[in-house]
């Protein structure tokens, strides 16, 4: 493939969403998650993110990224006053309403009755979780950074308990989310399934890998 | 699909390896990228990393998390050193010499040599990019924020440039990484590739999403 090069220079020059599109693409593939909160006043939230992250196995924590909240964010809100929040792999099935979630709704209005997902409860948590996602975490706030860069703000929370499809756990651990039908997204609006190649064995100098 | 409950109580309790593997496949799909440096001495290096996040499009910054730099880590201290870095997209041609990056060859080694990939320079940037590689960006090193939580650290970058396929840009900006053959990971050692379903218009309430 022939490849060009564009330079920094030219991002400044480019219309606003052409730019945001362009550069939302080249991280590569995201992670594409649901996250789930509630208020004070028990109205429940639901916001599609692709910024989550993972940040550590011991102890379990997950980072991803805040928009500047130079408007009002409700996720962001209800975090800080509950501390407990859920994270939803989209599948094929609630793709479509899982993007709707990012619809400015009015502050008052549920997401999950908006776009007609399924609220679900367990008694760790206030916050409720997705009933239709098949991989589902719920996580503990634990803090925030704000990278003054550009405004936006690293949450970092610690995951209290997780909901998967044990016939998707292999016997080393791994959790097989391409059979649990997790999709992955790119650029701001493109969704996709996965194909898996391979597993590949731990690396190590003068050992070839292997398929695993 | 039956879904199982696990409690932080139980990660507490897994094998290590075992623990690695579930949790790192929890945050969902990532992307997959080779991390181009040179030292001073002119050692090139390279390194898989399966964190790197879009943090904002104007200016255009991309994140990485480092893990604790409790062993010397060379790409850390080239970065440190001389303020560039790139990011090459993983494609299925080159994702075993990709994955073979991860062994711990001796800091005087290159893994460009090691595993087979050719550097490719521009006269923009000391670092190397990946010549394999379908989808490159060139960065300066912005700032790093430590995470006290668990030593790693957030690497923030400013592009500086970019090589795509123009061939795969879309009229608004989007570029067609799937088009481009880049890869994504699950868990440590799992690598896919993908099937787009659908791009989705802007959300908005009330208005029906089109497919784009």
């Amino acid at each position: 493939m022939q490849l060009d090069r564009i330079d920094k220079s030219a991002f400044a020059d480019m219309e606003r969403f052409y730019r945001a599109h362009l550069i939302n693409s080249l991280s590569g593939f995201k992670s594409v998650n649901l996250l789930g909160t509630v208020s004070e006043e028990g109205i429940t939230n639901l916001a599609v993110i692709s910024s989550v992250f993972h940040l550590g196995a011991d102890p379990a924590l997950m980072g991803f990224i805040m928009r500047p909240v130079t408007v009002t964010r409700d996720s962001y809100n209800n975090i800080l006053s509950n501390g407990s929040y859920t994270l939803n792999h989209l599948n094929e099935a609630i793709y479509k309403q899982g993007h709707q979630t990012s619809a400015r709704y009015p502050e008052e209005a549920s997401e999950f009755d908006e776009v007609g997902l399924t609220p679900y409860y367990s008694s760790k948590l206030k916050a409720p979780y997705v009933l239709e996602s098949q991989v589902k975490m719920g996580l503990q706030f634990l803090e925030k950074k704000e990278i003054e860069l550009n405004g936006t703000i690293l949450m970092i929370g610690q995951i209290e308990e997780i909901f998967v499809p044990s016939a998707c756990i292999s016997e080393d651990g791994y959790l097989d989310i391409e059979k649990a039908g997790s999709m992955t997204v790119s650029g701001l609006d493109a969704y996709h399934l996965t194909q898996k190649r391979s597993r590949l064995s731990y690396a190590k100098p003068d050992r070839p890998l292997k398929e695993i």
